[in-house]
């Protein structure tokens, strides 16, 4: 597993392309969604687009939404080149990391993914965790996106949370809470 | 109110561009993830891509989710100007009333819209249906899937009203299908 750690990322003028890769049923867009309002909402005057396609134009099986990042207007925000992946699933891996800039990070659910391209990546249980530590295997995504903030330092955990909950279903505040926390704990561990 | 009423709207192959806009809570990017997988998984081999801007370039205060529709490949994503609007308060209204076309189709919850910048328009009270016809305020949205399908055309209500449940909470599976039917149902009284 990688080593590098990029102590904050540096939003470009032009462009930070992520992408949030699974299968369906794993939240991939209600994360994108999350996170983009969170990054875009969060006072530091970045712009996000997310977006999400349907159709014979969106390749194989593998669920897929994309946030594009930038300082300046986005005048084309599909994603190209990725600087983000989070794939949640090998066919999700496989079908994106292709995308992936040489540079770019790749974030894992290594308790789902067994082949890799790559040594460069950071490997978190996403699913394990959120049945065994949080209770609820639907946080994977939140605990994925709590990881997210602390990599790349694009939001805060305090930013972050406050969207999750708004958006989250109401009586599951304390899994959601929860899910941030321990995925910004566990991604700060690479850093050590 | 008009009287126009498109039979069947023609894909183009270049693209048609909706918006569904209100405010923050009246579930517009939930309507418009579900409208267009449903549009872009049906079948046609219709391409779909779907979009929300946040930060300092997103306009006012109104909430916005953009589908955009073509034959053929998407190579820009965002909407531009409107060939169908949705409007769900008199801001989202008043803030994307000027990106529809002059032929484009426009859709008001008339419960909550009073200033009209046109009498081109489908009028509905979407709100108040979602409340007293249904029981819940939260599927004023879904009953404006239900209009968009009987007024375009672009998918067919049982092709919606599966992906409606799909996405939707469990146990309000009755509802959301509730809400489909009578916003299908209304939509297509104006072609009377």
């Amino acid at each position: 597993m990688t080593t590098k750690f990029l102590d904050k990322v540096k939003v470009p003028a032009d462009r930070y392309e992520m992408r949030l890769s699974g299968s369906g049923g794993q939240g991939m867009i209600f994360g994108s969604v999350v996170l983009s309002k969170a990054i875009g909402i969060g006072g530091d005057a970045k712009n996000v687009v997310q977006s999400q396609t349907y159709g014979p134009e969106a390749r194989g099986g593998a669920s897929k939404a994309d946030v594009v990042v930038s300082a300046n207007e986005i005048y084309y925000p599909k994603a190209m080149k990725l600087d983000f992946l989070l794939a949640m699933t090998q066919e999700a891996l496989d079908t994106y990391y292709g995308q992936l800039k040489p540079d770019g990070i790749l974030l894992v659910d290594t308790g789902l993914v067994t082949e890799f391209p790559t040594k460069n990546y950071y490997g978190m249980e996403l699913t394990r965790m959120a049945r065994n530590d949080v209770g609820h295997i639907m946080v994977a995504n939140v605990i994925a996106l709590g990881a997210i903030a602390a990599i790349t330092g694009l939001v805060s955990k305090e930013r972050l949370t406050e969207v999750v909950l708004e958006h989250a279903p109401r009586g599951t505040e304390d899994k959601n809470r929860k899910a941030v926390d321990l995925g910004y704990a566990e991604a700060l561990k690479f850093k050590k």
